[in-house]
């Protein structure tokens, strides 16, 4: 796992600055499981994950939450700008596409050998 | 892993409801992600997990991260209220523990089989 364990390899003293996350790192995590933080934003996730080559229209994505399309489109601009989703216009719609590895990332950094 | 998978089992047509994580899940899910969403509490966690059988002072905590106290303090009750900590008084000072398994069962909850 590349990512950014919480449990630091060296385990140290408490009161020791080396045993904490450094802030840029807790900083990008942290933004990351914000933009995961919402249930919206999880369930239009868990769509694009379950479709088609792991992408799916912004027309699709509307009907299945059952929410206006600018309050969809804004959650998934939210998702974009994480990194967890690319958006491509084809015609008249922009499909969103999972970004491989992401979540897993994310999902690795949580992980503590106990 | 028995937390809520994003990639559905039985993988649908994108504009099924079923496709969907169920929105009780999401909102479970999002509660325990928001909490988890901001650098200071993913320190604390971060030290909490590397200290001697993962527990540790509030007042090691409070020195670590160079907050006060009491901002220090509203962060570990967010922590403890989402499940991922544990607080017990002992004498004049609160330990926090880790929770076994609980961010597990996030990171479990993000996998998905690309």
């Amino acid at each position: 796992m590349t990512a950014l364990p919480l449990l630091p390899s060296a385990a140290c003293c408490v009161s020791s600055e080396g045993a904490a996350m450094s802030v840029a790192d807790a900083e990008g995590l942290a933004a990351r499981l914000k933009a995961l933080g919402d249930p919206t934003r999880l369930r239009l996730l868990s769509i694009v994950a379950g479709a088609a080559e792991q992408e799916a229209c912004v027309c699709d994505l509307t009907e299945s939450v059952g929410l206006s399309q600018p309050t969809v489109s804004h959650h998934l601009k939210v998702l974009t700008e994480a990194g967890f989703l690319t958006r491509s216009k084809r015609g008249t719609w922009a499909y969103y596409r999972l970004v491989p590895g992401a979540l897993d990332a994310v999902a690795g950094a949580l992980r503590i050998d106990a």
